[in-house]
């Protein structure tokens, strides 16, 4: 039944702007973005300066288009069990679509300046979204063991 | 240059299986419900049962298709300020995806049953990734002051 479902069809709202064109070394937490929103749709953005945080779906267009193997190395490290893609974060995967929870530093018209966006200069941006502790955190949540060695 | 990107499009992974057809008057918190993920996908499982909470990302197929106002009463309440969509969950946004983060009670092949999925029976689903703490939910988030009146 899953097989009949129409697809889905979806129109980037805004692109990533950054000098950061692949992963840094250092990793991401550092990195300063701009999200460039269609301007017809700058004013759907009003009162997203009141959150702190907000939550960025984006469209990993670089990962590989080949099908993803059902089961992976985390980030390729041999020495992390082999784990279902559904298991990791890995862009590999049958919808590409990343999720980033992001500090908001500034908005100016369609404009987003974000820290922490894990995402190269060009990435597609499908959603933005206010983000709410109290309904997108859980508390106690426990993770498998070899998140620890991954973050 | 965003209007210039090229259309993205998605297969369904799963469905939402419940008894729940429409939003519940006591909220979600307590709804079970099954995801049954695509029958070819379920290896690509193996491993999530180690988390205690997953990301579920789904198509919010029941929203309505004319086109979003730019700025709503959040959930239609006038009491609230009116605020752009990207400010607010709306199901009514250009790109109709909503993301939940719920407990993992049980994984069955390729069945998990979740507890406070916010998604009415039918619903596609387009992804599954495993909630990471140190990832997933910063500290010290500000919201805006209409959302204490909302959650």
């Amino acid at each position: 039944m899953v097989e009949k479902l129409p697809p889905i069809t979806l129109k980037a709202i805004g692109i990533v702007r950054t000098g950061v064109t692949q992963r840094p070394e250092q990793g991401w937490q550092k990195v300063v973005s701009d999200i460039v929103i269609n301007g017809s749709l700058t004013e759907a953005l009003d009162g997203l300066e009141e959150f702190s945080h907000i939550i960025v779906l984006y469209w990993m267009h670089q990962a590989t288009s080949r099908e993803a193997p059902l089961k992976i190395h985390p980030r390729g490290r041999k020495e992390l069990p082999l784990t279902g893609f559904f298991a990791t974060r890995s862009p590999n995967r049958p919808n590409r679509i990343g999720k980033a929870t992001v500090r908001l530093l500034q908005r100016q018209g369609n404009i987003l300046r974000v820290e922490g966006l894990d995402a190269i200069d060009g990435t597609p941006v499908i959603d933005i979204k206010p983000y709410l502790p109290g309904y997108d955190a859980p508390t106690n949540a426990k993770v498998a063991p070899w998140i620890t060695e991954y973050c």
